[in-house]
């Protein structure tokens, strides 16, 4: 079965973790919106799932998965389904849960993320919310990445297992999620995370090995993997970040 | 088993959907951060499982249950886990699947109701953040509010087994939480609540026959429920509410 990936063409966002579950299973799926309108795809394609088609369980907005007549929204709810089906998830139910009680945090995170730019309304520009933005971010990196950044190294460091994945001894979704969130991270806020990156070498570890697994080193390379860019859940608007390091004085005499 | 839930003890916020869900499946469960210090419980105890025992699987943050030796974090993740144990989700993986969808929708709302109050930092108080929460809240009742009711409304439209359930044709624990967040809102926004009834009327039946369940009405009389307050999530300031109707003008001659 193919499966039928719906989401925006032009960003990662949150489509992007259901696509790195997807390359990593080797599953083959069309990415709908990003096919030809001429084709009966593209974004008038996924509109009409969204809102004509009245179909029995309507997802209330993008990602969601065409599996055969199976419908499936919410980010985390399609990767609980695929991880069961593709082996990115532990087979005993309390190792399900805890792998998906992750990935829930991961997109608590992920909001707050999102919400550093659009602390007012999604709806608005970012130019229209700046000064709220400013404080909104200030926050974030004060407080909350190193709370959420903490949490995450200590669940590596705790895992029975030993530290190199989030949830039990192989890989899951919510390692592949973690890869994501860290790498946006570093592309939004590059002075803060260079500041936290001592504090959580597991994290960086992680990273790394997500990045080097064949089939998704393959996809970080190819056209498939679109580019960070401003328009997504990770921006890289440099006010937003640390302020720059502040060079030491030296005056020529 | 009697379950242990950990919850902040003077707030319903996100543990109120557990407690919900606990009390129609007629649980045995301790609510363990409202029990006495001196019984070794209260928020000491809640304490000591979020930061000091070392637990191979921690949560992030309340609530979180435990059950025998497995903790569960993430509300949407703990009714994942009581529906199947106590028949409030369909036994099907679809039926599972689109009921856990609902609620994570649900979960979305109430991340933007309680950004209503809190635009900048959950960490800072209302007072701090003020003129952004009055943006926030504005959008949130002019775009937000009826996208999520429309969109849940059209849900029990579209049931194929009638619209007195969310998901199939018995009680989820959806239903549960849809409950909750519409009598939420209700105290929160009742001007914009009262503006929006009657486009939403599957919402308001769905509402009222939850509250009259036997055991969510006996629930709601006891005191193991705790009243709205200007805590939690829901929370009433007139300010963020639709400005008071005009009265129409008559002037005495």
């Amino acid at each position: 079965m193919r499966y039928e990936l719906f989401y925006w063409p032009s960003i990662q966002g949150r489509g992007e973790f259901v696509r790195l579950a997807l390359e990593q299973a080797g599953a083959e799926y069309i990415d709908v919106a990003r096919e030809p309108e001429a084709a009966g795809m593209g974004v008038p394609a996924l509109m009409r799932w969204l809102e004509e088609t009245p179909i029995a369980c309507p997802p209330f907005a993008p990602p969601f998965l065409k599996a055969g007549d199976q419908i499936i929204g919410q980010t985390a709810n399609i990767l609980l389904f695929l991880g069961a089906r593709h082996d990115l998830a532990p087979a005993d139910e309390a190792g399900r849960l805890w792998t998906h009680q992750l990935q829930l945090t991961l997109a608590d995170l992920v909001a707050e993320i999102h919400a550093t730019h659009h602390p007012i309304a999604s709806g608005l520009y970012y130019a229209d919310q700046k000064p709220a933005a400013r404080r909104r971010a200030a926050h974030f990196r004060k407080e909350r990445l190193p709370a959420f950044l903490g949490y995450f190294e200590r669940v590596l460091e705790r895992n029975p297992h030993g530290g190199d994945h989030l949830a039990g001894n192989t890989l899951t979704y919510a390692d592949l999620s973690l890869f994501q969130v860290m790498t946006g991270l570093r592309y939004a806020f590059p002075r803060a995370m260079a500041r936290l990156k001592r504090a959580h070498p597991l994290l960086g570890a992680l990273t790394g090995r997500v990045a080097a697994l064949p089939r998704i080193s393959a996809y970080l390379a190819s056209k498939r993997r679109l580019p960070f860019n401003q328009q997504g859940i990770f921006r890289h608007y440099p006010e937003l970040d640390d302020p720059p390091a502040r060079k030491a004085r030296r005056k020529s005499k």
